[in-house]
């Protein structure tokens, strides 16, 4: 980077970046491109009806409007966007949701906005969304990027025709429908397994389908939780101390983080040898990287709250992947809520044995990933999902030669640790690995039971009948042989073993 | 992102971003970042050493300064950072060289800046920068990052001690030396392979080694090229309108690309049916549109020149393999100058077999990966690299059984597609994956000729001798007949066949 001339050196805007990296977020080819944009569109819709507390209908239409150039529009029933971010959180690039301890589908204020530049750079055409919040008349906004400056250009602003609140988003891209198609209906319908309350009804060209909902109940609502003390690098920790400086140290320990009380912040700044007295404004550098360390690695403090984390559930999460496979037999289980670097973490799948599958991936169950209520579809190689997958040993449970086994595994944490910006595979974190290869066993041996217990019951109900057959055969001899009338037996035998016996 | 609080709404800096997901930038856990940071520090000294254009002396060490926290210092002979431009090229994420269509090791100005950040927020402690620039004294500098404004903040600015030109950086961070030094080791050794010019010294604690030169020949400086036609997205094309606003379209066609006569800019605007006389600032919108398209799909148009592009080339990639590895028989390929999205793509590669080696990867050569003259060593799995060895049938060259084949790819492209901002595997590019694809076969088919041709040439040599022995014996018996002395025989031999035999 040494002695380049100098007007080859400058600040690059985010908008730049992933101008630049489009493949980075997900936006590297136009099959993917097609398939991102509709993704990011519905995320979107879907955290918005969350917020609004109503039972979703998202509504997805991909239109051809010319060769290779498509017309993506996303209708929902959300709460609108409030009229004076709309410019900003569709045309700048990392604009989004500052830092908050609560699960949600997208974070980065970067997916819409790369489906908007994306659009912008391959057919020039800006972004129209229509919003409508509470009473207000709707808006119509047209938006272009400034990708230099990183900076929204409004190219018009009307009122709006929508008469119920929400907000239509239509991005107008280049595209590759042909090779999307499959990955956009797969997103589509997995996408009710981890949001079972929403009905999607999706149009490509002429066709139709509607998909869901299979719950009219409505998730629990994540709540923002304060962090929790192992997050306390040194970064967050001054950012903590510097917004409240007028109060003393076990205070603000106390009202800033979750899980530490007033005996156990004192039992901390012992250990830390920092009187609890003393004024946060009053702590140095140093005392901020003591009190940094001893927060993150104290022993007496414990895991976080799952408040603000928002699993499917058991019930829920099969009855959608009732409705969803043809299945025999279905075990659910759930991780958690544990923590990886102070980050709330709990794991639920279902394990099921599908019909109608075909399995190409050999002496493993087929993987379906989620996280925070979103399938992903792409990069599954590298995701510690699969790596979990593969490093368990499934034929030790018995269950590869049922059928085809499928799992659906959902990650629920106030941070994903994607690998990239396109949000396709999960980083090989420790602690979420260990969980992950927990789940995976707890499900196997589940499933190992039900399917065993299954077949137990199937041979105890075979073993009865022929015992019923035989028994009604013996009273009818001895019957015969002492010469009165045989008597009835069918519920001798049920009363003898306490079951009821269909022949 | 509807309806939340205002407050919770607003604009996320670079830094911001890649401090919540520093696991994209290759900073996801302790062996990593440490692994990273040295490799960010060597990259960035090797193109300010191929600046400067002089033969790279890189010493690189890491030291143990309490349990997991570790001081890595990176020394160069480079030109210097210009003293203005040192805190935000190391205290400003995405601060770095502008669009520059030339192959570099480092563009996005993330790496190092990455690496201040982690040490930053993991030891608090500022970076620490010791500079020369020609005759000037040195100057030291130490720089913290404004995470939430990303902006640099210098802690202390003073004369430096150094002598000689160059750069020393040094970050203290908690790391995982344990788990990373072994890749700290094979990245500097394979760093010799595409850098056979470099001589590195790396010091972690009390163990050191030195690697290289294996050549003193300094690599063809690559030149800053104009962008090729099939690069012109609208974006890069308004930009660079704007840039040259007062001329006519033919010659901004003419002056702005590369492989556009004007010859062929007026074909193609007779194509795109724009007048090839009016000004630049009279085109509007939709005229830009045309333009880009006539521009991306026009046939009559030259691939991209290769002369931004910097390969190894065959000789010093070769000598460096030798170097490394012991290897009996070798094999280099290239293909290309071709191009992706208008930006010109060159893949060399070797084919060695190799001594000492245990292959663990079946029935696939070893494959080392390598971008821009820097090796890749994570995510393989995902790697379009990795992909094309997978797909290729290598039973059929004859050379797995020779011993254990290792691939030393290197991919050179003005702008690489990696995956992540960790810039460790490159996304599936058609164009790259085509490339590849033939590559690994010319390779395979090369080997397979050169360990078939060694064969032949044994069993040839083989024959002969026998010849030679009974050729004199039948020289003898003759002789013993005809009652004469024995001639000697061997030179006829020789000159029949032209060869010279070893007995």
């Amino acid at each position: 980077m040494d002695s380049l001339p100098d007007d080859s050196f400058g600040s690059i805007s985010p908008a730049e970046f992933f101008y630049r990296n489009r493949q980075m977020a997900g936006f590297g080819n136009p099959a993917q491109a097609l398939f991102s944009t509709v993704r990011e569109l519905v995320e979107n819709s879907l955290d918005a009806c969350d917020l609004a507390g109503v039972n979703p209908v998202v509504d997805i239409r991909v239109r051809t409007v010319a060769p290779k150039t498509y017309e993506v529009s996303v209708t929902d029933n959300g709460s609108g966007v409030s009229y004076e971010h709309v410019p900003e959180a569709f045309g700048r690039v990392l604009f989004g949701s500052k830092f908050a301890m609560c699960q949600q589908r997208g974070t980065f204020g970067l997916g819409v906005t790369m489906a908007v530049l994306y659009g912008q750079i391959t057919t020039d055409s800006p972004v129209m969304v229509e919003t409508k919040c509470g009473e207000q008349p709707a808006k119509r906004f047209e938006i272009l990027i400034d990708v230099q400056k990183n900076r929204p250009v409004v190219v018009s602003e009307s009122e709006g025709e929508r008469e119920g609140p929400g907000t239509t988003v239509t991005i107008r891209l280049r595209g590759n429908l042909a090779r999307s198609q499959e990955r956009i209906l797969d997103y589509v319908r997995l996408s009710t397994i981890v949001s079972p309350h929403v009905l999607f009804s999706l149009s490509i060209d002429d066709s139709h389908i509607r998909v869901g909902p299979h719950t009219r109940e409505l998730p629990r609502r994540s709540r923002v939780c304060r962090p929790h003390p192992r997050a306390a690098d040194v970064e967050l920790l001054r950012r903590m101390i510097s917004a409240s400086p007028g109060i003393r140290v076990r205070e603000f320990l106390v009202s800033s983080f979750q899980q530490l009380g007033t005996r156990t912040a004192s039992r901390l700044l012992r250990f830390a040898n920092i009187d609890p007295n003393r004024k946060t404004a009053e702590l140095d550098r140093d005392d901020i990287l003591t009190l940094s360390s001893a927060l993150r690695s104290f022993q007496g403090i414990q895991k976080p709250s799952s408040d603000c984390l928002s699993p499917v559930g058991k019930e829920p999460m099969l009855t959608a992947v009732r409705s969803l496979f043809e299945c025999d037999i279905a075990a659910y289980a759930v991780r958690g809520p544990t923590e990886w670097n102070g980050n709330p973490l709990l794991i639920e799948a279902v394990l099921c044995v599908a019909r109608g599958f075909r399995n190409t991936s050999g002496s493993f169950p087929i993987l379906y990933r989620f996280a925070n209520r979103v399938p992903l579809l792409y990069d599954a190689s590298g995701c510690v999902l699969t790596k979990g997958l593969r490093e368990t040993n499934w034929s030790r449970y018995g269950i590869m030669d049922l059928g085809t086994p499928v799992i659906l595994v959902h990650v629920c944490s106030t941070r994903i640790p994607y690998r990239a910006a396109g949000k396709q595979s999960i980083d090989t974190i420790p602690e979420i690995e260990t969980e992950v290869q927990h789940l995976y066993r707890d499900l196997g041996r589940k499933l190992g039971r039900l399917s065993g217990s299954r077949a137990r019951a199937a041979r105890e109900s075979r073993r009865l009948r022929e015992f019923k057959r035989f028994f009604s055969l013996v009273v009818k001899y001895g019957a015969e042989l002492a010469d009165v009338p045989v008597p009835p037996t069918g519920h001798l035998v049920q009363t003898l073993f306490g079951v009821d016996i269909d022949e």
